[in-house]
């Protein structure tokens, strides 16, 4: 079946940045087959939808979280962070079983597809449970099992996990499931466990997930322990020559972004949740200026608290503005190209989503601009950055099928996911 | 007429910081008459509303705008700020007319009503405008037709209708509207011309609202004009003997902190503007300590880009954390009451509004809590702060009147406005 949705604002990210009035979309078999203006004769299509007064634009990506850990959110805030970790995150997620990140999981993924992320990365425990969640709703992911290396003698169990789970899952769902390998970070993992890790990943010609420089702290217990930051740690261990998308990547000195630059790693900058944990400022501007490729994450819903995409892509657009106290850096189409296209080339999925272009998959978002703070109609990316909330979204279609209409889930019970997950979170002990 | 709203968690932000679970909130005559658990015998009240699964809080309390100039939303964003106020806002809003004022008003009065605002602080010219929306459309507001000393042949008439204009409105439309007098900043305004407004206020008994010290360019041409930085300047010309609102006070050093503080002086702190022109982040978790009263302001849709204050509170949460790398300052609770009870103080209205106590005003908002984001349901004063949307926002009543109904406007027509705002936008010459 063919579909056209016409008279709809298009904002395309594509390569040129193209916005069209009066633009149309077509697509067929969960393919993009047409970007352009309306044409007059509709006959070709089988459906034809009227998407008079709203935005199209390709689905979010969020490239860093822990969906399961919605259970967490509000849990605990306003704390330093190892009293956080330690005396409140740490305790209740080793009480976490398989049910638990099942119904975290589908909290998680209600709130993304209602405030339009349409592909996410996820690194978490119980992984199976995550990506049949990911199969039955609709989304599309990158997954991984994060592994800690903790206790020594659970290492290679762990790692035999993550290995199968990276090889039953990659490529499954209809090609909207693919996998990484995921040391958690260079302070839970030791280098030898990250070298097999990396071994595993090379085996398997799969990418690398993992936490780096996301505390002052960290980098220099780094120091103190390898004697390097952990920029030159992970290179040295070969993280690099395979590709790569670290998290955070808030500490960060000139000649390890230069270093990130020649390797082509890739970036999630976790703007939110650096700012709630104290954890301070990524280099953004650096970063896009040495060509990085730059993508948002929110990280989990326990330190941000939602995972409302559009909130990073205002924050991303503004933080950097106010802190380096110049108003041109990370311009408004810039913002929004991070959490579409720069995101899908993040997780490595570019070839197939994170725009509006013929031969991608048709995975986008239809907001509705018929409310105040999207008026006067002037500049429509300007509002989708820093004037819109997620909740403007009104429908979302990934792989040409539609999961959210007019708000309403198509794919998930949220009424359910709600009562089971409020009913997961009072099992635990607290 | 004597309603009570029963079964809602109740967010009063009083004294205590109370939260009540199954609470219920009754009024009569635009007052509130109880704040407590759900009565069993409902027979006094005329009319029982189910407020099962909602929040219900107190309106949120906008401390520093200029609502006529959402019609300039968008038009001009990422630009260094001598450009963009040069060449971008000064032209267009020299063509503002009345018509102009009035329509940009309402559309920011829509969006105001739509995410929680029940009273705002509104600082510009053509007032008589923005009265007449705020009488007709039931909100809350203390406003100033803010004066500029250029050119000084002007000064005498503007003046003269700033008086005419407080004098005129102050206590109107059911006692809705306060009046102020308002600078427009010190470096617009010369000092003798400041004396005068000064003095005025005095006559009048009314307070002063005056931008502060939002950009280190302007605190050094101070000096360079002056010998003072902006705060000692106007202590000196008696400024701070009247009470007094200022806006941003960005650039604050120890000693302005403690000036401030010791005057009494009030701060609108305005995260999202000061971040998006680049002008730096205000110094909130200091003047905090040294017991000031902050609040909340957006400033205008030009510089922000909208008027949703649930992205200040969140923003407040999170950047003093990020910046000071302190994960314990401005917690969730301070953050609401900087929007709510704090906001009613610094505008001059604490006695009336700004939290749900017996006595004061029925000026309250009820959110759904149904969305997933909200779950599980743990605390929600984390989930006001850092998990909700403005647009989750789902009744309005101001001084027991109800505005807003499951997020339709009952006292403005949104779709003229949107359209006539439109049409007001296309006619200024660009
Ligand atoms: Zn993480
Ligand atoms: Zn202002």
């Amino acid at each position: 079946m063919s579909t056209i949705m016409i008279n709809a604002t298009l904002v395309t990210v594509n390569e040129q940045d193209e916005t069209l009035l009066q633009g149309a979309l077509g697509f067929e078999q969960g393919r993009i087959t047409y970007v352009g203006p309306t044409p007059t004769d509709l006959s070709d299509y089988d459906e034809v939808i009227d998407g008079k007064g709203q935005i199209v634009m390709p689905g979010l990506v969020n490239t860093h979280g822990h969906a399961a850990m919605s259970l967490l959110r509000g849990y605990a805030d306003d704390l330093p962070l190892q009293e956080w970790l330690e005396t409140k995150m740490w305790p209740l997620e080793g009480q976490y079983t398989a049910e638990h990140v099942k119904w975290g999981t589908y909290l998680s993924l209600i709130e993304m597809l209602r405030t339009g992320t349409t592909s996410f990365v996820d690194m978490y425990d119980h992984m199976d449970q995550v990506a049949e969640a990911v199969a039955e709703s609709g989304l599309r992911a990158s997954l991984c099992r994060g592994v800690i290396g903790f206790p020594p003698e659970a290492q290679q169990a762990k790692l035999a996990e993550a290995r199968s789970f990276a090889q039953n899952w990659h490529r499954q769902a209809e090609g909207r499931i693919t996998t990484m390998m995921a040391p958690h970070s260079p302070y839970t993992c030791t280098p030898d466990y990250i070298r097999q890790i990396v071994a595993a990943a090379q085996e398997l010609d799969l990418p690398m997930h993992i936490h780096m420089s996301e505390t002052a702290r960290e980098v220099e217990q780094n120091v103190k322990d390898y004697g390097l930051r952990p920029p030159a740690h992970l290179a040295e261990l070969g993280v690099f020559d395979r590709p790569t998308l670290v998290a955070h990547a808030v500490h960060l000195n000139d000649e390890e972004i230069d270093l990130l630059a020649s390797h082509n790693v890739h970036v999630s900058h976790n703007p939110i949740s650096n700012l709630k944990l104290a954890s301070g400022v990524a280099r953004l501007p650096e970063m896009l200026e040495k060509g990085i490729t730059v993508s948002l994450g929110t990280d989990s819903s326990a330190s941000n608290n939602n995972l409302n995409l559009f909130e990073e892509i205002k924050m991303s657009a503004l933080l950097h503005k106010g802190v380096e106290q110049n108003p041109v850096v990370v311009p408004a189409q810039q913002a929004l190209r991070l959490a579409t296209r720069d995101g899908a080339k993040a997780m490595f999925i570019g070839e197939q989503t994170g725009s509006l272009e013929v031969g991608k998959k048709a995975d986008f978002i239809v907001i509705r601009a018929d409310r105040a703070h999207f008026h006067p109609f002037h500049d429509p990316v300007s509002h989708l950055v820093y004037a819109t909330s997620g909740y403007d979204v009104q429908d979302v279609w990934v792989d040409g099928k539609q999961l959210v209409s007019n708000g309403s889930l198509l794919t998930i019970d949220e009424e359910r996911v709600i009562s089971e997950a409020n009913r997961m979170f009072e099992q635990l002990q607290r």
